[in-house]
């Protein structure tokens, strides 16, 4: 057996064609930052577009900037972007609020066509492992609606579907362990039964390639600031199919969902298309950074998009995997990752329950960001976009030496933060 | 009868004590801006804030400052700033989503509690020309309870209040007209129904002084855009009254409103206090912003605070009012404002229904910014924080100009926009 070196990442980065677009990014010098599937790296252009938002839109040209900077437009325009990441159309897909108001919308969206076409469907399956914030959005809809929550194991998912399911609601990728759902043969068994299906994309849009339309999806959510680099918080996205989209208003009914907000009617008249999915007044300087961040992703175009980025988001991780299996044995870590890339997000997970969230506080303190996800999981994010292969063999022999010389038991890597 | 002259208008912001809050702010040169009601005017120290939120907290810290800088701690810390400005206390207010999606946490609550305690009362009673993101999210509310949304004039609703009303939901200020409701006169008739009063806080909050608790008010929501100086798009406000806030839950229950966001359970258990009416992850840079917004009328406080901010603003609209008499007449404008200043906002309103909407394009292109409301009325704000009575006056001429030369019938200035 040959050990892999710091020579051969090297090389691995010099052969790399989507290299440059590292050269997007603001990258803290000597960071390893694998948490790009908590908050996205900052990219170069977003400070200087902002400032323009802020100095020029705002400062100077003031509440004209709706139309003559087209502030209006932005929900729409950066939606159509994003919709080129996730295989929807243009004019389908909308930027607005977060995701969790976003799942409200759609899931009120669905359960109103169910209890209207199939009044018997009043269960709503998920995982149980799913992100919470959509467990309880869900769970309040489910209050709403007079239906149950159920929540299964991600393998007796599948077998659970039948004719008393309303709506199946997945995470296409598990926040915790990277688990990929396959999205197009789950929506197809929903579908045999009559149930809707509601994807969340948090940890897909940007990382992987997804294809709402080809696999005949309901509905979608997903957030800004993870693989879009949108910023700490950034405004979230929606998308109805097609089918469903003039079908039904959902029930945050705000004026900029409305035909026409300028008229100012008494009455609610939701616009055609998916502008019908937006609520209040959009944030416009966080819409702003949002676009800055969807055009790092969409900067890959050229390069080959997104499978392109699946393809070295793949062997970043597949990299992590092997090197930690060669250099960090031995310590009682385990993978709770799938083992099998194609079953897996852009993100390997370890478990420990011991010394799992030191050993994260010891690699933080050296300069490589992970994160810990209660109760037992290191969980560490390959951004294809920025994250080098130098990055990963940096990461490994950090954490090696964290483990060996005993470092994380250091009193200040045990003292728990209310985040992390 | 002596007429006023620039001299006196000069006079007075010479002898203004708040002239120099004028100074916290950048307006361009030459503009006479009086939609401060629609889009508050950029904070000088808006844009360097932001610049360090993102160069450095995103940039250079990344994940690590939802502890570092606080950013976890940000909903709650403005929330407090602007609890002062409103008569709230601190730990009772906090920043979150919109407008629209607040009006919907705070309905849902108080119909629910409706629906335990007073099965009977079933209307909703608002003012037939509250704004209508207000009347859209009440309609939807409404048809979710099983409850009717009943719209009147102004002048009728302290007659209509009865037993079935479960909820009074007004705008403190009307957007159009604004009319001034007396929160504390209505919220006690409302009471001595058992019907709970919600108030729309967006065209008082900063503008004029506020007594949420003296009032005995129930809930209460507000935009950070316009009189807060947030920035376009900014996040709101939600403010429940102490003895409601831990009696139950808003269904938009996402993660941040949990009682401990970061152990990732299953099932929701709402925070103590008004932080369960958050949702999703806080929109860190339009929270920075608005900080810088709140803190420019937090700065009047040595000098008066919202008193006489409010001294300051009636003797705007009283100005501006009186110069119109004096040099507009005969044109055809009439008031649409309130006369008596007690029960009038930050802002003075004419109608005319053939030439409204030209009018202020006309100002507009002279640097002039008011807006138009449809169907008729033409809007100017006077935002005492950086209104100069000098802007009183050449708006005024401005207007009297437009009017004598026949300015407005010109095609460019008739032709309607999307967005005013």
């Amino acid at each position: 057996m040959t050990h892999t070196t710091e020579a051969d990442c090297r090389a691995l980065d010099a052969a790399d064609p989507l290299a440059s677009l590292r050269d997007l990014f603001e990258i803290p010098d000597g960071a390893v930052y694998l948490d790009g599937n908590s908050l996205g790296a900052l990219p170069r252009a977003t400070a200087a577009r902002v400032q323009q938002v802020i100095r020029e839109e705002w400062g100077r040209d003031l509440i004209q900037s709706w139309n003559k900077a087209g502030w209006i437009d932005l929900p729409g325009r950066v939606g159509d972007k994003i919709a080129r990441l996730v295989g929807a159309g243009a004019g389908q897909l909308v930027v607005a609020d977060s995701t969790s108001v976003n799942l409200y919308k759609v899931l009120s969206a669905a359960m109103t066509l169910q209890a209207r076409e199939r009044p018997a469907a009043r269960v709503i399956v998920s995982e149980r492992d799913n992100f919470p914030t959509d467990l309880y959005i869900a769970k309040s809809i489910a209050r709403q609606f007079g239906a149950t929550l159920e929540l299964l194991e991600a393998d007796k998912i599948e077998q659970r579907l039948g004719a008393d399911v309303a709506v199946l609601m997945l995470t296409q990728v598990n926040y915790r362990t990277g688990r990929l759902h396959d999205m197009a043969r789950l929506t197809a068994r929903a579908h045999e039964h009559g149930t809707l299906a509601v994807w969340d994309l948090c940890h897909t849009a940007g990382a992987l390639p997804v294809d709402l339309l080809g696999s005949h999806a309901d509905f979608a959510v997903g957030c800004g600031y993870k693989y879009l680099n949108g910023g700490p918080g950034a405004p979230a996205f929606v998308w109805a199919h097609p089918r469903h989209v003039d079908v039904f208003e959902q029930p945050l009914s705000g004026w900029m969902g409305h035909a026409a907000p300028f008229e100012f009617t008494t009455d609610y008249r939701p616009a055609a298309g998916i502008a019908r999915y937006t609520c209040g007044t959009p944030a416009i300087v966080s819409l702003a950074a949002l676009e800055c961040g969807v055009d790092t992703l969409l900067a890959a175009e050229p390069l080959g998009g997104m499978a392109a980025l699946r393809k070295k988001s793949i062997a970043l991780t597949e990299l992590f995997a092997a090197l930690v299996r060669e250099y960090c044995a031995g310590h009682g870590l385990e993978f709770a990752s799938p083992a099998d890339a194609s079953t897996r997000g852009s993100q390997i997970c370890l478990s420990h329950a011991q010394m799992g969230y030191a050993v994260v506080q010891a690699l933080i303190a050296r300069g490589v960001v992970g994160d810990f996800r209660a109760p037992d999981i290191l969980r560490f994010g390959f951004t294809p976009l920025y994250t080098r292969y130098l990055d990963v063999w940096r990461a490994v022999c950090h954490l090696r030496e964290v483990l060996e010389s005993g470092e994380w038991r250091r009193p200040e890597f045990n003292r728990r933060h209310a985040v992390t």
